[in-house]
């Protein structure tokens, strides 16, 4: 029996997706082998990898003069990426800091050159919240300016596209796919595989063209964007079966109606759950509600001691990987694409009814 | 029906490896969730990944001053880290040039430091052999020696391992497992996962502990060695599906009686190749006989004008994958571990009834 999977990354996966890996794992498509098993410049190996970058710029509406590259070493590997390629000439970078995941994106930069770290955490009314874009002192002659969408440990996420003049860089690790997004207002976006694309052990980046060619010439090939898109992301093996995962999970994507559809799901999801944590005086969420993450719903207890029990029991009603990340502790229930509605309103229920049981 | 497959990599997996993988896909353990799904930090999954480094060591009896990595970006992306690692304070390294993989890793490392090539390729009657130790010309003072044991896409072999002063490195993608090897002898040993260990997307590292910590402040922290070796290599998120498959397969060649009892196939596999090659007219290999890989048989047919049509055949015949690298043409049969003696008894038909019919 499947259970709900509230895990943060690697995350659930469509079942559909997994069935139809299941079903076509020793076979594929009666070629006597598995995907894996193929060379990854195989006609047939090619056409998947093509179809999958083909689903992605149709879910996402990725213009033409975008690469779309999938790579390896997750989003934190990129943490280094992008500073090795996008700092040319110009080794000044603004990086917006609003919790754990931008704070290691802009530590890894410092290596590389003069990083300007902007603080945009703030708290409104005991609530985490990002700062107003107007308070921010951006430089003047940045290269780029980074920011992650949104926080996965936190569950803060930005309410909007920051406005900037230098080419806009965003981890949207644990949003993508999960909101329609305009490419074009950016320079580049990266994201780990592992939450709304596929299995972990891929990463994907999309890139400008007028981005690719910046690099410092002491960056290791496998890194280098321009290298990577004029080889089609195959300057060497590439992770292929995660590809080829995330290749269905996009197929599936479609058949659901696209970005626009499973956006409607996502927000009736994350709704009904911050609505009853708000209508509860047993469970708190921490984040002011203009910047709480549709995907990451991090929530308390009213009573600390009670989790260990609420973890135990969720487990035993099949609502798996619900504790909060090891900094932060308490609770999080992360409703990516794969976790359907019915997961979040079975997710509810037990918390109504264990609250019922142990409210004071 | 499961073909043979001849890749050179991504390469064929034990059916048996595929068929548990499968039954597992949606539900691991009846756990509720696929292994794919899980947090790479969950009990169940550190216990998977722990198991698979146990039976690795296991394998190849790793002594215990060496930690075990399981890292991503391939063997291309070690091209880079393992300068950056290990050039410290003495930049210079000598690297034993012998084919086409061991000059991607000596170009790679000339960006970072004063690199000495070796060149190590030589003819003997004809056939392409690696020159006698004796006559390179190393240096004094070099941090490291670096060789490529097997170069998969000539199928050029060392007969043993090189004594050198220096910490040894070596390129062990394409015959790591292959054959018992005595670990102690090396500083570092890598390989890419896609031939003789999984699927493609983890990297083996396996690196003798005073190597560890003499890496450039400039490493991007996902290379640092002695970041991945604290880290249990979970800096960030591993290819865990990629990692749990590879612990698959070293259980399974744990139940074929482990390495010593797979080179013996191995060995049976090669001779009846080779031997049936060597007793053609109709066939040849441009190998001089010490330096015959045991994975990687190339061959040419007598009449070139024929290479489709065998290949066609062949692949009627289930026997897939068998061309040569593009850059050198020809045929070549990658006969790994997962490839049975009987997929080489079959090969080695076909190739005979296709001579007969097509001999002159």
């Amino acid at each position: 029996m499947r259970a709900y999977n509230f895990c943060a990354g690697p995350a659930a996966l469509p079942t559909a997706v997994l069935e139809k890996a299941q079903q076509e794992m020793l076979d594929w498509h009666g070629k006597g082998l598995s995907i894996m098993e193929m060379s990854h410049r195989s006609d047939d190996y090619v056409a998947v990898a093509e179809k999958a970058e083909a689903d992605l710029r149709q879910l996402m509406n990725i213009p033409e003069n975008y690469k779309v590259l999938f790579l390896q070493g997750g989003a934190s590997l990129q943490f280094s990426a992008i500073p090795l390629n996008l700092l040319g000439k110009n080794s000044k970078a603004d990086y917006i800091h609003t919790g754990i995941w931008s704070e290691k994106a802009l530590k890894e930069a410092q290596r590389y050159g003069d990083i300007n770290v902007v603080e945009a955490g703030t708290s409104i009314n005991g609530k985490l919240a990002i700062t107003e874009q107007s308070t921010w002192n951006l430089s003047a002659d940045a290269a780029y300016v980074h920011y992650a969408d949104n926080e996965t440990i936190g569950g803060l996420q930005f309410a909007g596209i920051p406005e900037v003049n230098a080419p806009l860089v965003t981890d949207l690790s644990s949003s993508i796919l999960s909101a329609p997004i305009d490419v074009s207002k950016f320079g580049l976006i990266y994201a780990g595989a592992q939450k709304n694309i596929g299995p972990a052990g891929l990463t994907l980046v999309i890139v400008r063209e007028d981005l690719l060619d910046q690099a410092k010439t002491e960056i290791p090939s496998i890194l280098k964007y321009s290298a990577q898109a004029k080889n089609d992301s195959m300057v060497n093996t590439p992770s292929t079966y995660a590809w080829y995962l995330s290749g269905l999970v996009f197929e599936w994507l479609l058949e659901q109606g696209g970005v626009d559809a499973i956006h409607k799901v996502n927000l009736e999801k994350a709704q009904l759950l911050y609505g009853y944590i708000d209508s509860s005086d047993f469970y708190a969420n921490p984040i002011f509600e203009a910047n709480r993450s549709i995907m990451n719903v991090p929530f308390t207890l009213a009573n600390a001691n009670l989790d260990k029990l609420f973890l135990k029991e969720a487990e035993d009603n099949h609502l798996l990987n619900l504790a909060g990340h090891r900094s932060v502790g308490g609770m999080r229930a992360s409703i990516y694409n794969a976790v359907p509605l019915a997961g979040v309103q079975a997710l509810v229920n037990f918390m109504d009814d264990f609250a019922k049981r142990h409210q004071g």
